[in-house]
């Protein structure tokens, strides 16, 4: 039993009436602001009564979260003002749009970055008139809003962005807006454990504000409907010290949050003292306010006959018919005009300078900060040369090397040469993803407590491993988005469980192409190890390579997918990576100990390329009979061994190996800026002979990126068709016939002269399959002579190893 | 201030001398066949001593969390014995695969299901050297282990599928063991609110236990090592009274275990006497475990100089080289011998009879529940004839009507004929998604607090809203994988949040159809409306089409995707996909008012077809010179709408109009059931006339379905190229070349005849969209002209209305 406190209060008036009369009235400026955005056409100062055409004849947007975002707003700009504080907001219900561009335009953000919106009544009007409008701006907090990192579309991300915006920001303070019904999404609910790895010496303070309103768009939330000690009893679960501001008086409320948040600032800089200056690293209990205020809060009370504010039926547009029913329209004024728009506006139309000057001035608005425009905090990352972490490869495939240790080995000197601006992010794979060196510079972030026997944990550690795949992405974003660099590692099938975080991301960096006042940011990087073909441990459920698929899909500027074949590739792959802006790179390599091909010149030269002729696995220069292409570490292997079988048992026949490391050179240089020519894709992939491409992931993705390609009709794809279990390595691409037998018969199959002549062959290779398959069903791995083939006429090199 | 109790110990020592050597028995045995599932070939009983041959060459598979799932069931099985209790075991930690094969072995069910297992000496070693071995089983608690509907692959379902269980099943206890390392997901950090949807009158109970065993792969987990007061807190704050049994002294824990155990069942029985005969509609206090004990118990505690046991060293395999090292060979024997299997089988191999005699018998068996193989206990849905519900179609492209409106009426109907075995789910989306019909019917399930003015909450009600989509759908799994239906409505974007819960749904249902004794259960059915095409209040980050593209890559044998363009063809499809078994059938459909096109019978023949000419769109009965074929309900009037203007201004121009509703018809047949022959598709969409295809979702899956087909070349396809913001429906399809104008014009530009000819029209059509652009900008809406567009010759319906 202890003795606990549930949800505090903080008592005391700290405001002055002048005080709290400006801090009313700048609230009212910006709710004011925000419904003539949702509502109106024109008359932006209401100079004359409301007529139908001052209306919007159709009304997006939503008004119900946007006076609780004013006026968090507006009180936080007193704090700022006052303690001098740099801050960051981030606001979770992002269709609260309205009131971020009024509270951006109140600022004078706003003008100066669209001179078009300008302080005065015409401006007034043109910012009314733009929202939600075509060829206007959208309805939530998107890149066109400054100072947002995070668009709120998509709910569920606010609280790991705005963590990822405090790592390595130690004067930053991230005030983030919860929605109450984005807090009942997993990735919001996993969130609130970012405290675990917040580091209050060398990061900065994430103050969450959970928005207990009450609803969402129909229905009650579940933390507004638990006991007062169940919610405290929660939040304090989750590592915080939470404070409650409720209330629908709005001068009591004023003075509670007034006095909340200097409260909860206090006790944030008290805990940045102990542990800077005390060197206390005991994890903190952190402040938060859990702010529960009507849902619509000044908006309409009834509209034809059923209560608005404070419900559910407050959440888009309270008054839908403003522009046919006179009854609504004159509602429509008096809300407005509750809000006195005179007092607040001058007869230009410009915010009164009294009221002006309680927001912060230059990069203290919130609206201005250069952290929501992480691109001009970039700086280069300092990068070791790639090419000092070469293994050496005598001649191709026949040593091996485990692609992923090496590539571990520079990212542990990138940690060590950038020690604020560059994280490693993984669901507790780092290790198991061979990235271990990275462990040899620097610890995992934890600040839970530990225990003797604890392996490279410490508060400021450089990896951060936490199971959420979530918060990994999420935390990447918000550091990338504030101007740093990141790589994200993951068990390939895992990270489909983002999928919609980088529909997002790709959506937010698609769109900042064409905002000239967003500087690029770094890319965000995945390196997708244990994959598809080497899920030896897992089987089935961790097989699925659908990730490029799906990323794709997005905008071709934005996405870049590479399939380093072996080490030497990956470490280019890397480096050029970490060098490039605004992408999303998805890089797919093993982990096992696996046959090298490429001296690290040639492996160069391969990926400036993204593609090329593997002169020494062809047998010839001139025109081939056949292509065998790759894409894909294990794919790339099958191939040239299949490449062997045919050059031993049908030496006649001209082989061509081609290999794709950057997988956009398929797509038309039309669709895709990496895209091949017609013309260098027909001469690689000639065209009218059979391609017979063994591809790393679901085939029809070959067929996409190719079908307008000449010699499409004769590219036979051989990848991942959804078979798979627990079971070795070349079980697996037999299962799926990518295996180099069956590549053999493919060839055969494909390949018009060869049908009779090589019916020996294919039958021996029919066998070879099966009596593959036997030694593993007998001997419980995978036969030696397959496992351990090199290319031939070469000292052999060791049999790659299993996986562990 | 109140006074709480954070985590409770329960005292007392309910297990007898015999009691508890009878379970320690029990748990050393399942614990035996675990290791000897991970380690060894042969010599199962240790009849001779350990050599080489005996074990496996790779050693694949999780000891760490098994002990801990081994002790946990041994207890289960006396407290079921007991109490006579219905139980469900879900297994968050799914890499424990060995512990629940073990235990589904010695109650008899695994060797009932697969007979070539037999309860002997012999059976012992096919179940040993089958683990995690080419051709036998996988490593996880997968779809071919007896008594689980939950793989556990992909950590972070185990607790909503566990709820999800237990919906409608009023004599269930489903325990759902938590691993502390899944608890660290989003998914599962969300799932523990289930208990306000949790009706104990009406449901199931959920015990969910915790399995704090301090590790994941490579690291501490949060959980573990927060004080004990704060987990204590974060589970209440949950809305459960946590009670903890920690140790590492077999004995103590087994009578803490026990007693923990007797508790937590007394408390669940007398919520659900309290609700059921006390009439109680209170949300209860649900009583859960936090079971703390060692990572590896029981397994080596030192390898090679450094601690195993209870580290996170244990999670794989403890002991890596028994093959080539004798002295882990010795110690993985010693290991064994510790669990004394000559006191645990008889001479030919057997469970000994009074260890047998603990576990329970038929049906109460864990691993022989038929929950656990929903489809024994699975009944059709009582439909009602979804005729009844046609809209009325006077002529085709006149009159308007709400595709979702008019099915969910059919929903409420649905509800109401089945009224414990169907339920909706979706993100707080069933009202503006326009499904509130069946909220006439019954009301949302809501065991939170109400306050006076809140509509639709009842425990008891039938439509489940959480603002998570992994909720929803993990949820609705759980259902179904007991033998229930249901649907889950949601919008089309965000659905790519259970892009990765799909994948793993889908893979289990492709493995089960291998599986004899598992019986088919009902598909899983998406309705996803506020699509793509028609945000209007949202914008670009609401707009995403792609989880179709994410869906069509797993098993054709599994996945059906359907595109009604209209409300006939909604309800037909509706009821089609409600009578199907073992699919995942994704519908997408629009909310708004929009056209109609067939009547009932129409549509009933239209959707069986799947795809067809609609001839009344078209100008002649023969050969066409362009085919407008058209997938989605905006691409369907926008190609009628271009039909319509090819008919008036190239009247000589022979068009055939093309609908496909289930786009799996597009694909060959022998890649999918329901692909149509190339006979059938040359003579739809001919062999060499342009196809100006005018698709929903991003344009290359028509391509990728249509590759094969002779007259692949010659399909032009428009869709959503990723342009998007908050704007009008119509300018929405012109950012995306998919509007009326645009596909006159690529008809144009496609055939070749029109080049020259139809110059005039091409450029008008040009200004068309110059045109319909202006006036949005200048008016806001749409053109009337535009919006309010029907079917020539026909009385003129009214303009479809906004968003809402
Ligand atoms: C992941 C996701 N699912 C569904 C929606 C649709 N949606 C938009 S707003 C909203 C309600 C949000 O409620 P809350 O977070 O409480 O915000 P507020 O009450 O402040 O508007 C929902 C469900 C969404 N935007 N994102
Ligand atoms: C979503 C997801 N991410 C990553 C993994 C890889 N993985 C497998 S087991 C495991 C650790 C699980 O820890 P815990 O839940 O505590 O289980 P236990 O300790 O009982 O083994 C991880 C990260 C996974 N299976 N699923
Ligand atoms: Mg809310
Ligand atoms: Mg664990």
């Amino acid at each position: 039993m202890t003795q606990v406190t549930e949800l505090q209060h903080v008592d005391g008036r700290p405001l002055t009436d002048d005080e709290l009369a400006g801090l009313d009235a700048y609230w009212r400026a910006a709710n004011y602001l925000s419904v003539g955005q949702i509502y109106l056409l024109d008359n932006p100062l209401l100079r004359e009564p409301l007529a139908e055409e001052h209306v919007k004849p159709r009304l997006l947007g939503h008004w119900g979260t946007t006076p609780g975002l004013n006026l968090l707003y507006a009180h936080l700009n007193r704090v700022i003002r006052a303690r001098e504080l740099d801050a960051l907001f981030v606001t979770g219900p992002g269709h609260g749009g309205p009131g971020l561009v009024a509270n951006s335009y109140l600022e004078g953000t706003y003008s100066e970055v669209y001179p078009y919106i300008g302080s005065d009544e015409q401006g007034l009007q043109r910012l009314f008139r733009q929202f939600s409008f075509p060829g206007g701006i959208p309805s939530h907090v998107a890149p066109e809003t400054p100072g947002s990192i995070h668009e709120g579309g998509e709910l569920g991300y606010s609280l790991v962005h705005a963590y990822g915006a405090a790592f390595d920001n130690p004067d930053l303070l991230v005030v983030c807006v919860v929605g109450d019904g984005e807090a009942e999404t997993g990735p919001l609910a996993a969130s609130w454990h970012s405290t675990k790895f917040l580091d209050p010496a060398r990061d900065g303070a994430v103050l969450p504000v959970l928005h207990l309103n009450g609803y969402k768009i129909a229905n009650p939330t579940v933390l507004a409907r638990i006991p007062d000690d169940e919610l405290g009893a929660l939040l304090r679960g989750y590592g915080y010290r939470p404070y409650l501001v409720a209330g629908d008086d709005p001068a009591e409320v004023h003075q509670l949050l007034a006095a909340t948040l200097d409260r909860a600032t206090d006790e944030i800089a008290e805990i940045q003292r102990a542990a800077r200056e005390g060197g206390d690293t005991t994890r903190p209990e952190w402040p938060m306010i859990v702010l529960r205020t009507p849902k619509g809060w000044t908006g309409p009370k009834e509209v034809d006959g059923v209560p608005v504010e404070g419900t559910f039926r407050s959440h888009q547009v309270p008054l839908a018919a403003t522009r046919t029913n006179p009854e609504h329209r004159a509602m429509l004024e008096t809300w407005l005009r509750s809000y006195r728009p005179e007092e607040l506006f001058d007869a230009e139309g410009a915010l009164r300078p009294e009221l002006r000057a309680l927001a912060p001035t230059g990069e203290r608005r919130m609206s201005a900060t250069p952290h929501a425009n992480g691109g001009l905090l970039l700086r280069d990352l300092e990068l070791p040369d790639f090419r000092d972490y070469a293994v050496d490869v005598p001649s191709p495939g026949c040593a091996t090397s485990e692609a992923m240790t090496e590539l571990g080995r520079f990212l542990r000197d990138v940690v060590a040469a950038n020690p604020s601006t560059f994280r490693v992010m993984g669901p507790d794979e780092t290790a198991s993803n061979r990235l271990g060196a990275v462990l040899e510079q620097t610890d995992r972030t934890w600040l839970g407590t530990t225990l003797p026997g604890d392996e490279h944990l410490a508060p400021d550690g450089r990896v951060m491993e936490v199971l959420s795949e979530h918060l990994c992405q999420g935390w990447l974003e918000g550091y990338l988005l504030t101007g740093r660099h990141g790589v994200f590692n993951c068990y390939e099938a895992f990270i489909h469980i983002v999928d919609s975080m980088l529909n997002q991301h790709a959506k937010w960096l698609k769109v900042t192409r064409d905002i000239p006042w967003r500087r690029p940011i770094a890319s965000l990087n995945y390196l997708l190890s244990s994959h598809v073909w080497r899920q030896d441990h897992n089987g089935f459920s961790h097989q699925d390579p659908g990730f490029i698929d799906h990323v794709v899909n997005k905008k071709a500027e934005i996405v870049r997918v590479y399939l380093p074949p072996d080490t030497n590739t990956l470490l280019s792959v890397g480096d050029h990576c970490l060098r490039s802006r605004d992408y999303v790179n998805v890089v797919v390599a093993g982990k096992q100990p696996a046959l090298t091909y490429l001296t690290m010149d040639e492996a160069i030269a391969h990926c400036t390329r993204g593609l090329g002729i593997w002169e020494w696995a062809s047998n010839t220069d001139g025109e081939p009979d056949v292509v065998l292409a790759c894409a894909g570490d294990i794919p790339t292997l099958e191939t040239l061994a299949a490449a062997d079988l045919l050059r031993t048992h049908l030496p006649e026949l001209k082989v061509r190996v081609v290999n794709v490391v950057d997988l956009m050179r398929l797509q038309p240089d039309s669709e895709h800026p990496h895209g091949l020519s017609d013309r260098e894709f027909d001469a690689l992939f000639t065209s009218d002979k059979p391609v017979i491409f063994a591809y790393h992931g679901y085939p029809w993705l070959i067929h996409r990126l190719t079908y307008r390609r000449t010699n499409h009709a004769n590219i036979h794809v051989r990848g991942y068709k959804e078979e798979g279990t627990t079971t070795t390595p070349f079980d697996m691409v037999m299962l799926n016939d990518l295996d180099r037998f069956h590549l053999v018969i493919d060839t055969i199959d494909r390949t018009p002269s060869l049908g009779v002549r090589a019916a020996g062959l294919r039958q021996r290779m029919v066998d070879a399959r099966l009596a593959a398959r036997l030694y593993t069903r007998e001997h419980g791995e995978d036969d030696p002579a397959i496992a351990g083939w090199t290319w031939p006429g070469r000292a052999g090199g060791a049999a790659p190893e299993g996986d562990h």
